[in-house]
């Protein structure tokens, strides 16, 4: 049957495939950056080249930020929308690389063949499967199985400003049966999963000014309001000693999981120890009386991911500084509404803030939980293939992260969206030294290969 | 008198000095950043050039970090020392100039004429006012009117690591009868200060570590330990609801003040209304029993100089940071114990680290506070003209800032140092747009034209 032949062509194809792959990860696309604005115009159009040399209809869709990508093939089967994004994360602290970010490069390693390089896992790699999965189908059978769209975004990493006016826009053109999406992991080395339970996030930044100019700490400390000692003290305050974040309303909507739920992730049999000792680590932190893998894929959260005020160099500077300034990101789960939640920061920072001091919060645009029906015939289809390839068969899961597109799908398009992706724990997506194992790659296109045969 | 005609030289040599200023004002000797290693010897070459062509028997003198410059030269009255440093702060956030901070000009401003750009005022401004009094009295008498040893610093604004050692060796060489140090401020803009009580300094670096590496804070957030949120409990719990610093023994050695000073210090009418507006402020911060002026001369204090951790570029990541960093620093007063006090620091932040957290103190250097016996002679010839130079009488103040030189003085030369300076509290000294006024400048040199006469 084809489906042998192709996966036999993927096999054979492979290195091929690799340094497709290693041609995109060369160009430095990173979202949140205006400096690299041309190159995220450029890894729109290297892909539309490579679409359009598989036979999609396939152009670059100008937006006010980073283009879109959009393309069409016809096909025998239902119609499947493909969604993945070419941007990437900011690579700092770059002292951190073992090699450069934008040099990736196949390497020998302990646990096997590794593709290595920024956007390696986070999205290339993986948006790379599917495309490779459609380039075999067609080089066996001349023809794609199902009825393909393709919709990549460039602005996933940088909050995704251009995403939901596109998709009304273009919503005619972008309905399909159902969505597939590539951009979460394995649950664990060799169990393929299909995420069903998305956390929403609330990104914030919070600037807080004292005096109107950074001072000398001798002539002016003690006496002057001090931001740093400001932030520091909201800071500390989010968090109460049980590890359950303060603000008023924050956990309305946050449901308790069901017992079927409860009794399926304890079959996954967790290995808590082992994912925090990965990185350092031997104590879940956060809210005590929650289990690890609740807290990071039913639970809402509260973290600082950046904070920066005063003098940052080598050396000392004693300044008082002006501003201080932190990102704060909410992951939210439920029905939890970002927008109530940005409200009830700022009206928590400020009855924090004492005489002479303000507070400025930039961002505070936040996209809400999402949970899928499995009741589409797809879910099971693709459950069965994706448990023909892999060792173990596929399981529903949580993700702690936060993939809005999946609620869009549904809310704007009106499709359910499947989170199928072959990522791996020790990825290190969005950090140094980020990889994609050559085995989640070509695993990864067959799995593809095997689902577009699934479902058609 | 020949006084007479030594200020008049002065007065008709400003342009000329004021240009001689200028020039060392372009030399970037940013002493904390070892990018400026060149730029500092240049200063010091600049320096000794000068002294030389002055008749002083200068030479740099190396130190495993920036060199000293130490000058004599022979007069009839007493041997006074005078000490200045000719590295200035780093000039970041440089987007905050309204000009290249090494690009030095005189400006016409609503207060009059300043002299704009790093070092102006702290300390290249108040070094020069000195040379300028030699060179107008050897122009106009052919001499000096007393003997007078220079040493000039290029560490100051970086902990002085050389200073100590360099001192020890060449103590015979640097001692005198009184020492003199430029680098205060007046009180007010027209009274002119002799300091005579000093904080001291514990400067202190906490880095904190978690997570091995910068980890995902939507598949690790809540469950892994965020070291910014642990740095932010550290400092929010550094002083308590009154504005007391929580460490245990930490006011140990402070004294209360003399009756006498209470009362000299409340007749100097210092306006904290305005001292405080002038930087955007309306409230003082700190201790809540106690006054302005008590708060920044003659109580300890501890300010948080720069903090970072995470991403802090444009944008958003999501991050959840392996490490978090904070520069702390305590100013002293009394006898105070900078060692017990870095102990106590490393033990409080120790004990408010939860599992899995590490601490690491890569500082944690600092000097005592000083106080000046003024029964040496010295004192009130000064005072009396300085008094004859400015509209009103000269004080005896203390200093926020921490100036360990005149303790060493003391401690290693057996030398009462008198600090005397002319800068102005709106200089923005270690800020942006750091400026001297002219008037400062002018009437500086003026000044220790008069106390050399007064001395000798």
């Amino acid at each position: 049957m084809s489906l042998d032949q192709v996966l036999a062509h993927i096999d054979a194809d492979l290195d091929n495939a690799t340094e497709r792959l290693l041609e995109l990860l060369r160009i430095q696309s990173i979202s949140t950056d205006p400096a690299f604005k041309d190159d995220c115009a450029r890894a729109a159009d290297w892909l539309v080249r490579d679409l359009v040399d598989l036979g999609f209809d396939a152009s670059v869709r100008e937006t006010p930020g980073h283009p879109m990508v959009v393309g069409h093939a016809e096909g025998p089967g239902p119609h499947v929308m493909f969604y993945g994004h070419y941007d990437v994360q900011p690579v700092d602290p770059l002292d951190l690389w073992d090699s450069p970010p934008f040099e990736p490069a196949i390497e020998d390693t302990a646990k096997g063949k590794v593709i290595r390089g920024r956007g390696s896992s986070d999205d290339k790699g993986q948006l790379m499967t599917f495309i490779e999965a459609c380039r075999a189908w067609k080089a066996v059978t001349g023809s794609l199985p199902a009825r393909i769209s393709l919709f990549f975004e460039g602005e996933e990493e940088s909050g995704s400003p251009s995403l939901v006016p596109f998709m009304r826009d273009n919503a005619e053109e972008l309905k399909a049966d159902v969505a597939l999406i590539c951009d979460t992991g394995l649950f664990g080395d060799s169990t393929p999963a299909i995420v069903t339970m998305l956390r929403g996030l609330l990104a914030e930044e919070v600037v807080i000014t004292g005096p109107n100019k950074d001072l000398h700490s001798g002539m002016f400390g003690g006496v002057a309001r001090n931001p740093i000692r400001v932030l520091s003290g909201i800071i500390a305050g989010l968090h109460d000693e049980t590890g359950r974040i303060t603000l008023p309303g924050f956990y309305d909507g946050v449901p308790e999981l069901s017992d079927e739920i409860r009794s399926q992730w304890q079959n996954l049999a967790f290995d808590h120890a082992s994912f925090l000792g990965d990185v350092g680590l031997s104590e879940p932190a956060g809210e005590h009386d929650r289990t690890p893998l609740e807290m990071i894929w039913s639970r809402p959260t509260c973290e600082v991911n950046g904070i920066s005020g005063g003098y940052e160099g080598d050396g000392f500077k004693t300044v008082l500084p002006s501003k201080a300034i932190a990102k704060i990101s909410f992951r939210l789960v439920g029905t939890q509404d970002p927008d109530a939640i940005h409200l009830a920061f700022v009206d928590y920072v400020n009855s924090m803030l004492p005489a002479d001091c303000t507070a400025e919060f930039p961002l505070g645009h936040g996209s809400a939980a999402s949970q899928m029906s499995v009741s589409h015939p797809a879910f099971e289809q693709a459950r069965a293939a994706l448990s023909d390839e892999w060792p173990n068969p596929a399981a529903y899961v949580g993700c702690g992260g936060s993939i809005p597109i999946a609620g869009l799908f549904k809310d704007i398009l009106g499709m359910d969206a499947m989170l199928i992706g072959f990522g791996k724990d020790d990825d290190q997506i969005h950090s140094p030294n980020e990889k994609y194992d050559l085995e989640s790659f070509h695993k990864g296109i067959r799995s593809w290969a095997r689902i577009l045969a699934a479902l058609s």
